[in-house]
């Protein structure tokens, strides 16, 4: 049976702001907060059960709603007052609903035929543009280094789009990284790398290393790539965004692929 | 000889900030706002000279930055205080340097090979990072629809990274846009397209259209358009950020006229 809460002083309400801003709390709960009816449904679509639901009154009215709730546990349900969602709310313009997720990676296959390694990506709305991209290419698995930003970080999962519960999505230190990789190909993609994108055999059981447009890859990447690729451009002054530049070579890879 | 502006009253600097603000007011002038370094050494480059200039004494003095200075007249040229410089400046972390440009596109070719039409890009972010998408591809063109967000935005300049000054960037009405593209096939991305992108033969004369991811491309473009294109993904349920699709395809052009 769900419940109504307006003070901002609720402990619930209090846990979800918590797990909004503090990235240890997330971790140590194992709990993330997701906003907006397209997360919500992925959720159900997914089989993952909220932990908590809030909405407002006026959400649960629109179009479709009801059916989505009747999907999910009326004792983890609570109607709010549109300030205490507004609190509860990582965005200017709260989306009249928001569920505290468990973080429960999928597993990795045993034998990945492709996998996205990201190493120091630091915004978080590049890096959730990234997990969807990945998930849109369909890869196996994503390694985060320990140089990312937390993929829980509520601008990330906003960026994500529901990526988070459709991939393999882990965290690791790179002796893991290089473990988990181990019967791979690992590219290394770089601005001065050797091999066209496109000269690459991505058939073959591959992993990209994509770092950040600022300050590149580090160490780490280098020492356990094969080699290091490059996308083309036009002239030696263009150089791609991130994301796009992730997305132009895990979707070369898909052509080869199909 | 440079001269030296300390006070937010000063008419140079309302002008400025009535540059970032004002829509209207930067295609009367003819007149947009570029920041950083890195802006402003694009412009030294492409040989379009600011019509006026502002930095901080800090700035001037960091390695490189007198160089940059000695190839842009001096009677265009003010030391601003910390405080002015943040008044005028879109960022929240001001980068020391910022110029007013004259709004001069590259002059589109006679028979363009590859045209990159946007239509109904409200986002800025997204907007700034296509055309730099499209500057790396080497496109012969960029096509702005009427319900386009404004390229000069300062957000649209910031996240182009220069790109605004290497392009053939045109704001056109559809009647224009079909007059530009006419002797070209036309294709529009759609997630409901017809043709994987991979199959189209980008080796003839093409011209590509995108629209925004909220609302797709409009009336005009789907009459526009000789054939509708998608990227496959992994499953029904996923999609792509415009400018990631916009990247992927352009690249996949690229390419096949390799």
């Amino acid at each position: 049976m769900s419940y109504t809460i307006t003070s901002l002083n609720n402990d619930r309400v209090k846990q979800v702001r918590r797990l909004q801003m503090d990235r240890r709390y997330r971790a140590r709960e194992g709990l993330f907060v997701v906003e907006g009816t397209r997360w919500l449904a992925d959720a159900v679509q997914q089989q993952v059960a909220p932990m908590a639901l809030f909405y407002t009154g006026d959400w649960r009215k629109q179009a479709g709603h009801e059916e989505i709730l009747q999907q999910i546990d009326p004792a983890v349900q609570a109607i709010v007052s549109d300030e205490v969602l507004a609190a509860m709310s990582d965005t200017e313009t709260p989306p009249g609903v928001l569920a505290v997720l468990p973080i429960r990676p999928r597993p990795l296959p045993a034998r990945p035929g492709l996998l996205l390694i990201l190493d120091e990506i630091r915004d978080p709305g590049n890096l959730g543009t990234m997990l969807r991209t990945a998930a849109a290419a369909g890869v196996d698995g994503v390694l985060l280094s320990p140089g990312c930003v937390d993929p829980h970080n509520p601008k990330v999962v906003r960026a994500g789009m529901g990526a988070h519960l459709r991939l393999a999505l882990h965290q690791q230190e790179w002796a893991e990284i290089a473990e988990t990789s181990r019967a791979l190909q690992v590219w290394l993609a770089s601005a001065d790398g050797a091999l066209p994108y496109t000269e690459v055999n991505w058939r073959q059981p591959s992993a990209l290393i994509v770092g950040s447009e600022a300050n590149g890859a580090g160490k780490e990447a280098g020492a356990l790539a094969d080699g290091t690729l490059y996308i083309p451009m036009y002239a030696a002054t263009e150089s791609l965004n991130a994301a796009v530049a992730a997305g132009i070579i895990l979707f070369e890879a898909v052509r080869q692929r199909l």
